[in-house]
């Protein structure tokens, strides 16, 4: 399999979380955003959205979003599950992940901040439209956890709700976004910086850095 | 259960068309968004970010984001299923619905045009900011689709693909986006609404209409 990213896109990065709690191995094609790579017509091909991550799979089927490539994931390689067993459960760690994947994420992400300058907004602003989107989702993200024991968002082993969480705080900080008011969402990020999977999946680590 | 929802809010309304197709019977409690009724404290209990819909079920818990509930009523109520049973096809048909619950409905709802209005955007600029996130995202479904015989988005029968792009379609309308450029997706409406659960789902028949 071959994935389809770039290792500062949060949502590739995911995808990588998500591979390294399964322990599969894939092949990693980066594709650098800020130089417009996912818009190359061979890109298109695999992926018409021009967003990462795509995961190719051997027989030439290519899988896009992140959030249904996980799930794509959890049901082909069940352990260790990234969803709950009970219905009620998998759908709060669902919407979680939603609220940071839906409702956070594609307010901030590259294509939006640059329709924003085309429109005229200075850089402040700019930045600004970020740190608001992700105060937003992430007051809310607290807030769905807040009775949750943890130390995860939503028990004792990692989910699909740490996956989206993760990449989402480092946006955060890059926006300047002031943390503190949300102490659930860190104790759930110090769980996971214990766990290889999350911490190999980090853009530092990845091969297309800068 | 109850069904908390805005007659014209499109999450609200793939939460419909999903429970008609079920036949699953709720109780249906309207808020008024522009009236800012989702912000009410009563409401804020029930979902904390504050959108809609969410369904309080029978024992008191409230599950929140369209996508999380769709899943979680196909794993309740299996039948019809609303997604295909390959793993394959699953990914395929979530990867649809996420096009457009993640990356344009987000970007164009009633939150995200408030916020670029009081960032100074003239009314022309804000229906043009909608427009343009509805076809991104129309033409990256339509391309998703191409090769789909159909009549529905992915076969012969309605998945949570349709529940999503039914409701985009409207709004796709509605900010004046030209849709002759999506014959596919045109196609794909036009199954659906020979689907009473889909007729019945929409905005004129809800009882808070305006």
């Amino acid at each position: 399999m071959q994935l389809h990213g770039y290792y500062r896109s949060t949502a590739s990065w995911r995808v990588r979380i998500a591979l390294n709690l399964k322990g599969v191995q894939v092949d990693h094609v980066a594709h650098h955003l800020r130089k417009g790579e996912q818009r190359a017509a061979d890109y298109l091909k695999l992926n018409p959205q021009g967003f990462v991550p795509a995961l190719s799979l051997d027989d030439g089927t290519t899988l896009t979003q992140s959030l249904a490539i996980v799930e794509w994931l959890d049901e082909t390689h069940p352990q260790p599950a990234l969803l709950p067993a009970d219905p009620v459960r998998r759908a709060q760690v669902r919407a979680f992940a939603q609220a940071i994947a839906c409702d956070t994420h594609p307010v901030q992400n590259l294509k939006v901040l640059a329709q924003l300058r085309h429109l005229g907004l200075a850089e402040d602003k700019v930045t600004g439209w970020a740190a608001w989107a992700i105060g937003e989702g992430l007051a809310a993200c607290e807030t769905l956890i807040a009775k949750e024991t943890g130390p995860f968002c939503f028990g004792a082993e990692p989910s699909l709700a740490d996956i989206c969480l993760i990449p989402q705080l480092f946006n955060a900080r890059r926006f300047g976004v002031e943390l503190s008011a949300y102490p659930r969402l860190l104790r759930a990020e110090a769980a996971a910086q214990t766990v290889p999977a999350f911490a190999d999946a980090a853009p530092e680590r990845q091969h297309d850095a800068e």
